[in-house]
């Protein structure tokens, strides 16, 4: 593990029995809001983009603090995909299941193009359903989705084999918790 | 006029009868697809800050993609104020009214501290009631709320002179509509 690397992963708080009791969650709080810290998590993120990036695409509502100031570097256009009833005029939308019920997302139906270079970028991989979603509506466009780069691993879930399954196998992380 | 507040102007979208009939939303999703758009709208924000900024605070969801660059930009760290249960800890909370009902807005209570130079970034300034919550929990932690920076205001509502009532009247728009 690198030095940035150690000086985010200190950075995130565990948070015992939230939102529910036996699980621990990993609060990014005190990383955003340490200059030093944020700065690193972008810098590690931007690194991960393989070449030239079209487009960064970022989930409502935390990835969007991650993925805006990566579209930023990178020169790319940045693309947010949100929960329904959030973008005006014509959307496309997927579902995906949760542990209890499911989650609907949305992305305008002319944000990307056949053939763009897109990289997602969020906070967390968890169980992948995010992420899997995101993909799914990626691709529907003809866009290329090169890349899929997160803050946080949750490596005790099984996100990453579940987005592998979808296809969307191209992703690293910049730190594994 | 500058040609950046043009070339911003031009990014911005109008979509009649959204999210109800009768209103025309000013959809921003043009001008973050457009990697100039974009870091036009950022620099612009950032040549708001009165001097050094200890804290930006930005406002879930669409708040977060201007507010995060901002605060990398200002070598300052971010503060995310969110909706009711998204904090894991110690929150503090505000409610505000809106049309029909009202909203709650949430910061985590050791979030700033006395004498923290705070800046709050939005993407628009509309009735003034987001804002207004968000100087409220600003203030109540004994930080300083030195300037209000949104990209766009709607000046045909009365945003501007309702926040002065709340004391917030530091506020500068990079466009006016």
């Amino acid at each position: 593990m690198t030095a940035h690397e150690q000086t985010i992963l200190d950075l995130i708080r565990d948070v015992p029995d939230w939102p529910k009791p036996g699980v621990v969650f990993k609060d990014i709080t005190p990383l955003l809001a340490s200059p030093e810290g944020f700065a690193a998590a972008v810098d590690a993120l931007v690194e991960l983009a393989p070449g030239p990036i079209d487009v960064v695409v970022g989930m409502e509502a935390r990835g969007f603090i991650f993925a805006a100031p990566v579209a930023l570097r990178l020169g790319a256009g940045f693309v947010p995909v949100r929960k329904p009833g959030k973008l005006p005029g014509a959307v496309d939308e997927q579902s995906f299941a949760l542990e209890y019920g499911h989650e609907t997302l949305t992305i305008h139906t002319d944000a990307l193009w056949p053939g763009a270079r897109v990289m997602v970028i969020d906070d967390v991989l968890a169980t992948g359903g995010t992420i899997g979603a995101t993909a799914a509506l990626i691709k529907r466009q003809g866009a290329e989705l090169v890349h899929v780069a997160v803050l946080m691993e949750l490596g005790f879930l099984d996100g990453r084999e579940r987005l592998a399954e979808l296809g969307a196998d191209t992703l690293s992380a910049v730190i594994t918790v």
